[in-house]
């Protein structure tokens, strides 16, 4: 316990080493991990999470790499005047990463292939990049991904994305823990659209088209627009509404907003910042922002005790026992009700 | 339990008004609807489970009904040759109809607006019809459903048509139920799509563009396809393999069909038939019917155990005692692991 103390006053203080080796206690599961998130819990409401998805291609990394960098140094690109009136003077801020990537067997420091481009970032005390592959003891890389959220939050970082690669319920979830999510598309090649992913629409707080210099850019955002129409999640319907080219802070609701960006050129970024901007100004002045809270921390709680609570029943009932009782249901000789009494009369 | 036994006797002769008592009985979740459970499940293995899903507007209705009337009266359209090799002779076969409805208020009997149309239907002792709305105590639409379904399976229907209205999780988790799931889109006015369901398309089995008659049918039809060739769910790629006009019976892997029919002029019915046969064969030869039913077995079972214990741990935690926690959470006074310990610790 002393040693995970000391691992997080040295992160309080700052010490990279210390915050590296903290997440790794946390990804693993280890007592001194939880106790450490325990610790930290009442600082990990300050950060803004965004959530960053897409298809591969679309240049997530490249953009997630300029959104770091434009928020360390958000005068080295050009500010058009409907982003000056969210944020009219843009300081730097402390940016985390956290790259998901469910189908890598490995979790941990900095150095990931398309990190490289993350090289003007390196050095720089206010940048910090994690990897996170499936591993993780917590259940569920959902879960592991939030409790690593939480460490880098209480570290003092104000602004943390999370990127995630592949698709599924992995990926959902994992946007689900986002403040504000950001989906990515790029203009397909002979198909109007390079990817639309299912159940990701739905949670796009943010639509980016990026590659926006690639011909077929007015039919992705016409396609993509066209699907915000049909939505049934947007509230009121987008169509009822016009298209906001340039979001306003406090709207009443959110309208999805859609931004062109060219990742590799800097392009829309500060626009794209802007935009993010305003959905937080929204999410904080609607009250939506302490519901979401409020509702994912209730969700946490429930799955924490179901998940303990069916861990203290397994300890008690034998493999075999369990497995008998399985194919006893598989082979249609048991109900599932007559098997759940079965395993609760055995334990 | 005198009652249920003989429900259960009355609706194994095909008394229907039993069968209706039974399913309320299960919905409701009484003790002697899971006595009933519990003494029909080794029956409920021998049915075919057909989701049916789409957007409101593509004519999912109809469809259904069209496709119960085409299962008790197979002679009346003309089937194709192709769709002959999956089914030389088809033969009438007994068909229920659950019909899901989250956003209504109301479960029970077969008369709903869109019923009407089933007027041909009625008194066709092969033919059962079923509306379902949001009430349910056994934890959730998709459980309830589920019981129903196993309930009708039992009563010896041979084909179960689960047709829900309305997106979200719960459309997905009923839709998983089945073994064959039909998606129904239908040619939009202006826009080329009518609706693309977000988590909806990954699950299709089947792709139906309804409403054929319709100018830019062509237009959906290759927009369905692109999606499907981009998706990461179809294995091999489906861009790998060809269009399959005309799905076979026993192929190594499934390629989701696209199915053209007009359900108010029947045209195209047997061949959606023809297809969901084809899905059919694949499932039992495959193999992949058993993997599916495990899976789903397994998965109930541990939803159950979970809500058992967690329903047990609840009755020894006073509802303020609960409250009161939640609130120290979401003033992060306490971490999530703190918050389960403590509710542990009182129990």
């Amino acid at each position: 316990m002393r040693d995970e103390v000391g691992l997080v006053d040295d992160m309080r203080r700052g010490n990279r080493l210390a915050l590296a080796r903290l997440l790794t206690l946390v990804e693993n599961g280890a007592p001194a991990g939880i106790a450490a998130l325990n610790a930290l819990f009442p600082d990990t409401g300050r950060a803004h999470l965004i959530g960053v998805t897409g298809a591969p291609g679309a240049g997530k990394s490249s953009l997630v790499n300029q959104l770091a960098h434009y928020y360390r140094h958000p005068t080295t690109l050009e500010t058009p005047d409907h982003a000056r009136i969210v944020d009219p003077a843009p300081a730097p801020r402390r940016v985390a990463v956290v790259a998901v990537d469910p189908s890598s067997p490995f979790s941990g420091g900095a150095v990931l292939g398309d990190r490289v481009r993350m090289r003007d970032l390196a050095g720089d005390p206010g940048v910090f990049i994690r990897s996170m592959a499936s591993r993780g003891a917590l259940g569920g890389l959902a879960h592991t991904t939030a409790a690593v959220v939480q460490v880098l939050a209480a570290a003092g970082f104000d602004l943390i994305l999370i990127e995630t690669v592949g698709a599924g319920q992995d990926e959902v979830d994992i946007a689900r823990l986002a403040h504000t999510t950001l989906v990515i598309e790029a203009p397909g090649g002979g198909d109007d659209i390079q990817s639309i992913k299912a159940g990701i629409l739905e949670i796009a707080d943010i639509l980016v088209v990026n590659k926006a210099d690639r011909p077929g850019v007015e039919n992705t955002e016409r396609i993509l627009r066209a699907m915000l129409e049909m939505s049934p999640h947007t509230h009121p319907p987008y169509s009822a509404i016009g298209t906001p080219q340039s979001p306003l802070p406090n709207p009443p609701f959110w309208i999805p907003a859609i931004v062109r960006t060219v990742a590799t050129l800097g392009t829309g970024i500060p626009d794209l910042a802007a935009a993010i901007a305003a959905h937080r100004a929204y999410l904080d002045q609607s009250g939506e922002k302490q519901r979401r809270e409020d509702g994912r921390l209730q969700v946490q709680l429930e799955a924490l005790l179901s998940d303990t609570l069916l861990a203290r029943f397994r300890a008690h009932v034998s493999p075999s026992f369990y497995e008998a009782t399985l194919l006893a249901l598989r082979q249609r000789q048991l109900s599932p009700h007559e098997a759940v009494q079965r395993l609760l009369d055995q334990a």
